[in-house]
């Protein structure tokens, strides 16, 4: 007599021919990514593996897959190359692994847009498009096994993000055909800033079956190796080529020393001390980059033209972005990285200053870029030698991270009477105490608030109530005017849901913050939406303890990125 | 018996294969450029003729005509299509007219650079270019009639400058052929940033005979204009396709309401009241253009594919730039112009704040572009209803342009004693005071300096003397803490020459500022250098009345561009 059928089975059962993978070693490996350039992840993601490897080949095969598992509620993670560095493609619950890589055809290339079936490979991609002189816009490091489903679930951009941005900018992703998670999955097609709903999410919210993104003009990019004595002049050296805008390219990676030393496979053009820049420019921009190397004091230790970058089948790509910690790491396991973003503008001096801040331990690798707002800056992906996991929050917490303390005051009826905010920023010396102060009507309504920042600037607002003794309408007065009205509304619970702000210019209410909440009428999410003249928006999401105390912010911006965390720990005071 | 021959007949009577215009409706046709854009400069160059016009066609012909004009002193104005606005193709002393218009061929196109005789005009150089797949990458409005010698020797950019920034950027002019003006004159190949030591100088330094170039890729450019009920909504709109890595472009125009009622043949497709943008961007990115329209609420009212576009033989580009000014004089002779750039990053808010300066007067058009230090900015080309050239230089003061005042006083023995500087500049709310307070040396040279900024902010300076009394040596102490050293050396006549700081990082002496004199020991030049990190520079040049004060000065950039001007008027105060 046979056991009885486990979910797992009983889907493999009903899907005889999908290509499914059971072996435990071969699952175990398929269940990984590279999460465990994390101490931390490695830690926490030891074991995690999926029942079994599912890798289909045709839509219809992933649409009977996805309803077997749906109707069973048997987990799915989805997976591309499994490249990712946070997880994003690890089983936390067992279930299936849904491999996307046989499904992985080209479509079409025509100027300036192409797409393919989420499963190809960026590398494959790039090869069946740029006979007709078009390539992808960003890619990873990783291009040679990342997919492009992978890129758009999980990953940000890369090589040539410093000319076209993140694949988050507008025009990179023109639109994806996508499949829901449930029992009869339904297939759409979600064009432009629709389709962006999906990016960045890691399959949470569906599965993405084929993408057409935006495609860039197949340039000759020669590869060079330039190296400075001095840290400064090699980051404005790099800053210098970012802001160039007669010289077209695609690759700007600083490696300040000691970093070059980990790069044993370029050894012969990296001398001991070095600060390197590592560059993909077109090759007719090649004078005009000599020309401000000399400026800068750099000196060229490595030239391949195009053909000969081809020929070699290795590029510098493959050096820069998270493949320079992947080199790293192979010379010393002791190692570990940290990402950082910099203000536009700012961004050579808070380098600089970070570089100082950590010497010897954190170690500076920049990737110039222009980011999801347009502005020429670079991002961090610094190694750093890792001892505890405690030491890797202190560094995070004083890389310029901002500080926060809050402190709320309640009256003797338990009304909030002020809220004190003093924020901090180790890397760009700022402080700032904002003081909310209210004054509370009989229902503890406030009727009157005044925001005080730094004990001088302050501006107050009045409150009028609704007859639950809400405050609908708030009056801005600044330095004695008045100014935009504002009004509260609330749900039928009670509950406040929008702010929203009298425009005059526009001569029209316009939402400013809306809220939503749990069962236990807890704010879960805030969406702030910038300024009339800007229609990106911020997310914030909300996490509680069992206390109901809140232990975790997260801010998301328009592109999906996280672009802030708090995390807040309790010490009560009598 | 005839009469002597003047120099010019000399030169024709040596010169005969030459092509020579002598007639004098055409030569005074062939003596003017645009100017006319300014009343003052109408005014100012009305009667300016050449005695003649030469127009050859081989290198051969260029030398035999400069040798002949150079040996004889007899005047060259350089013309190539003659359409610059500041009449710097307007013969100011007579002699010979070179219209160069005739040294045109196209000699060269490689992927991503060209080549061509100095008076091709630009159309002709796109047509020549084009299919293989290049074009230029940035081209002023008036590319039917405009040579790329004149561009070159008198422009700046135009469209295309919203992606690869002025024709000045590293690597959009790769080499030049110029000739010198002399007996014999010599020809040489400058490369790169050598060659630009002759861009933006109107000829004054030699004759430019060929130029190589950067080209960009082919796009097919789609036109469109989409139009906005508000003034910021549209600004904003234009600003986010400036910013949108991902939307790929070549022309972003902003007209506000009144101009586009000026653009009769545009009609059709402008509201009555309406701001609008003007586009070109690449087809394929249509949708994400669409997606920003709908965001900031603007409707599109004209579209022409690429291809409709080239057949129609019309394009918005002789819409924008400076053909936005010649329509409106078209149906009013009563405007004029002006020029304004803006800070990178504060442009929106201060073209905002200038158009409510001066409502009605000035009429805002503004241009996207990226600067020339790389920066998405834009410019404006306000026309303004002109009255009196009294008013005009009000609303140029008054417009964002920064008024200072400068304090002198002077001990007792005729040693300055302290200056104090007050800037504020209209646009901006800023005002800033900076006093240097002197105390000086039984010589009257200065030994310590104190800087004062806004009465707070305050530096020491200490100076130690040479021999001669003159101060070599300064230390700068800044709340309290020695930082870099500074030296200044003097000339064998005893002028201050050089200002030299030491870097601490670079472990170099490095120069920061160096001045020129004339006969009478009057600077007549400043040359600053920005930092050690930016090896870009600054130019002063001063200008002297007959009782040796200062009457102007003015600030040219690396890029020869002239960055401020300042005037002085004196009251003598006992
Ligand atoms: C050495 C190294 C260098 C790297 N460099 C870069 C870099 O330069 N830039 C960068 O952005 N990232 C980089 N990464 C991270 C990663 O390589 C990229 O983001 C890559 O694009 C991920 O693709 P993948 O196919 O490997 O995705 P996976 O790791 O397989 O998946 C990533 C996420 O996307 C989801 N997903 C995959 N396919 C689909 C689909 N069809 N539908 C829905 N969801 C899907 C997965 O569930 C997962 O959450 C690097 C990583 C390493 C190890
Ligand atoms: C309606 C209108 C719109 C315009 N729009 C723009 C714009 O978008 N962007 C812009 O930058 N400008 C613009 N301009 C100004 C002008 O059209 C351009 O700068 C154009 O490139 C000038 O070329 P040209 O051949 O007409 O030069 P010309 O006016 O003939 O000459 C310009 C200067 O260059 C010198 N010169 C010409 N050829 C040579 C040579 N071979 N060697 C040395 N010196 C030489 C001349 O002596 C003169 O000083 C505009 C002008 C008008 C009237």
């Amino acid at each position: 007599m046979n056991a009885p059928l486990t979910a797992i089975e009983q889907i493999q059962h009903e899907l005889p021919d999908i290509d499914w993978i059971t072996d435990v070693n071969r699952v175990t490996r398929l269940s990984q990514d590279f999460s465990w350039f994390s101490p931390v992840l490695k830690r926490d993601l030891a074991g995690k593996r999926a029942d079994a490897v599912a890798k289909p080949r045709s839509e219809d095969e992933i649409k009977r897959l996805v309803s077997a598992c749906a109707r069973r509620k048997v987990p799915i993670t989805v997976r591309g190359g499994g490249t990712g560095n946070y997880g994003q493609a690890v089983p936390l619950h067992g279930g299936v692994l849904l491999d996307m890589s046989g499904y992985n055809a080209f479509l079409w290339a025509r100027p300036g847009v192409g797409r393919a079936q989420a499963g190809i490979k960026l590398a494959e991609f790039d090869r069946e498009a740029r006979p007709s002189g078009w390539e992808l816009r960003c890619i990873p490091s990783t291009f040679k096994s990342a997919t492009l489903g992978g890129l758009f679930g999980g990953g940000f951009g890369g090589a040539g993000s410093i000319t076209y941005g993140p694949l988050a900018a507008p025009g990179n992703v023109l639109g994806v055909r996508a499949m829901t998670i449930e029992a009869e999955p339904q297939v759409i097609e979600l064009r432009g800033a629709e389709a962006m709903h999906m990016h960045h999410l890691w399959g949470t919210n569906g599965l993405v079956l084929e993408i057409e993104v935006g495609l860039a003009p197949t340039l000759p990019w020669m590869e060079n190796v330039v190296v400075f004595d001095d840290f400064d002049q090699a980051l404005a050296f790099g800053d210098a080529v970012a802001h160039a805008t007669g010289i077209m390219k695609k690759e700007i990676c600083f490696l300040a020393d000691p970093i070059p030393g980990y790069m044993h496979t370029l050894a012969d053009h990296l001398p001991p001390g070095c600060h390197a820049i590592l560059l993909l420019i077109a090759e007719y921009c090649e004078d005009a980059m000599l020309h401000l190397a000399s400026q800068y004091g750099g000196t060229v230790t490595y030239r391949k033209t195009a053909e000969e970058a081809a020929a070699s089948g290795r590029t510098l790509i493959e050096y820069g972005w998270n493949h320079t910690t992947l080199h790293a790491l192979k010379i010393d396991k002791g190692l570990t990285y940290l990402q950082s973003s910099f203000t536009p503008g700012e961004h050579l001096e808070q380098v600089s200053r970070m570089e100082k801040l950590f010497k010897g331990e954190v170690l500076m690798h920049a990737e110039f870029l222009r980011n999801g707002a347009g502005l020429t800056t670079c991002t961090a992906l610094q190694l750093v030698r890792y001892t505890t996991e405690e030491r890797l929050r202190e560094i995070i917490d004083s890389s310029g991270a901002i500080k926060s303390s809050t402190l709320y005051a309640y009256d003797g009826s338990g009304n909030l009477s002020s809220i004190k905010i003093n924020t901090s920023d180790s890397l760009q010396d700022f402080t700032e105490t904002i003081v909310h102060s209210y004054q509370t009507n009989a229902q503890g309504k406030p009727e009157k608030l005044w925001r005080i920042i730094n004990g001088t600037d302050s501006t107050g607002y009045r409150f009028s109530g609704d007859d639950k003794g809400n405050v609908i309408d708030e009056i801005l007065y600044r330095r004695g005017l008045p100014s935009d009205s504002v009004f509260y509304y609330y749900d039928d619970k009670n509950r406040l849901s929008d702010i929203v702000r009298y425009n005059k210019k526009a001569r029209q209410l316009l939402p400013s913050i809306m809220f939503e909440y749990d069962d236990t009428d807890r704010v879960i999410q805030k969406m702030t939406i910038l300024s009339t003249n800007n229609p990106d928006y911020l997310i914030w999401r909300y996490l509680f303890n069992e206390k109901g105390l809140k232990t975790k912010e997260a801010l998301f911006n328009k592109q999906k990125e996280l672009t802030g965390r708090i995390e807040y720990a309790y010490t009560f005071e009598n």
